[in-house]
């Protein structure tokens, strides 16, 4: 436990930036992992509409070291940063930045923490193909760590917004060579899609609370030896994660991604190994109440 | 004790800025009054350059409430925020930022916390001619709020620089219509103002460690009767302070103003009187060692 009265010249801050921020469970994973490792760090959330604002004051700050980036920042942060990741670049969006004495260097861990959730589940990804159900932030995060490092067969996307799954399609296609196709959601499409699919990942919020008995996937399109990932994780099994493991199939909960993508954050706010279980387990506790 | 995994949404965010600022006190003794009130606040240092860019930052965040402004900052700062007390204007530094919403107010505690070290020692001002040595940032700071609300007769100003201390000295007659006369300081002009002066204040960083035993004011110039109260508190009890006890004469330490400041800052951050006891004995603690 840390005492606010030790709060030091060496206490490096951490926060997350977003509006709203105030339900956000960063603070209680990061500040417990903090505390599990005695690291002399804090992290608080801020509720923030000018990025460039807050930036210019972590970058002036010799102690503000670490933040999340997340709703609706996660496009305008890529303005304001010194240097961002090639990959990162290319998805659009990043949810971390550091600040490395004045420079700050942005990047993402929700691909990376995603692909996480899939390779600890036992999922194998090789030559596998996947259909990605949505094609917003997440799945353009996701869809493109999985093409450059899963070794997929293709990607087939679907999403309401026929311009938004064919430019992601598009993005796809130039940056990482993989075979990919795009269509717009439709009762037909997505039976289609469900019939040569490997892995589906779902990643709009269909399915969130408050209305957890929404799913975009009929139960009958459900075939054996599928894998399941919902980027939805309140409630920990969405109707479509229930359908599917009722269908007998594996299911990953985006949870996991959730988990994933504040160790690896972590692990670059502190250049320490995070205590991943503590942090899990703070989500757990928190999402159970 | 306030635990940092408790760390939330309300949680309110202050800090000092200042260049260096490892040494500050202000996190020891604000964090012991946020502590004492059970108030959800804690309270940095931070080290700055780009005074303009932890203003913007400052000004971004909803819970970053209150800083503390210190060496070399209390001019530049001025410059970036949104609204400043009319007194801290004429004074031309602030020592403390709220931040209102969004809205960033600057004002001085400094000359506040000064007076109220005089008044709190017994010292009666009204009438009396007052004596001060230097004519820097804190001596424009303790003497306009005297000259404004201390009824003195009148004061004397002496500096090694001519142009600091007569511009002092104009800014202070056209500003506050006190009777104000302004010298080089030599030994003559020295000992001059001493044979006038009630009250004199020592406001330049001479005696300070670890040069404790130097003193601008030949123990001989003193008179019975004068008080002495020296802005420098590291050590304790200067030389200066210990040739004026020596010779019988009533004397103010700096840490007095140091506390009064920080007090004042403190109500200002929280809205709540602040718990000075507790802030005193902090200070003292951290002198002591």
């Amino acid at each position: 436990m840390k005492d606010s009265r030790t709060l030091n010249f060496n206490t490096r801050l951490c926060a997350v930036i977003g509006n709203p921020v105030s339900h956000s469970l960063s603070p209680a994973i990061h500040n417990a992992g903090f505390d599990a490792l005695g690291l002399d760090y804090i992290y608080l959330p801020c509720q923030v509409e000018d990025v460039a604002g807050v930036l210019a004051g972590m970058r002036a700050m010799h102690n503000f070291r670490g933040m999340s980036v997340t709703i609706p920042h996660k496009i305008e942060a890529m303005k304001h940063v010194d240097e961002i990741h090639d990959a990162d670049r290319t998805i659009g969006s990043i949810n971390t930045i550091i600040n490395d004495n004045g420079r700050l260097i942005g990047l993402g861990t929700d691909g990376p923490g995603a692909m996480k959730a899939l390779v600890d589940a036992g999922v194998d990804l090789a030559e596998r193909q996947l259909l990605m159900i949505g094609a917003g932030g997440a799945a353009r995060a996701i869809s493109f760590t999985l093409a450059l490092k899963a070794g997929l067969a293709g990607m087939e996307l679907l999403d309401i917004d026929q311009a938004v799954v064919q430019g992601l399609a598009g993005d796809l296609a130039r940056h990482t060579g993989i075979s990919v196709s795009a269509e717009v959601m439709s009762d037909s499409a997505l039976a289609d899609a469900m019939s040569r699919a490997d892995i589906i990942i779902h990643s709009t919020p269909v399915g969130m609370r408050p209305k957890v008995e929404a799913s975009l996937v009929p139960a009958e399109l459900f075939r054996a030896g599928q894998v399941v990932f919902d980027v939805v994780y309140t409630p920990l099994e969405t109707k479509l994660l229930r359908d599917a493991r009722t269908a007998g199939l594996q299911t990953v909960s985006g949870v996991e991604m959730f988990i994933n993508q504040a160790v690896l954050q972590f692990e670059q706010f502190t250049g320490q190994k995070a205590p991943a279980e503590v942090m899990r387990q703070v989500v757990m506790e928190h999402l159970a109440t």
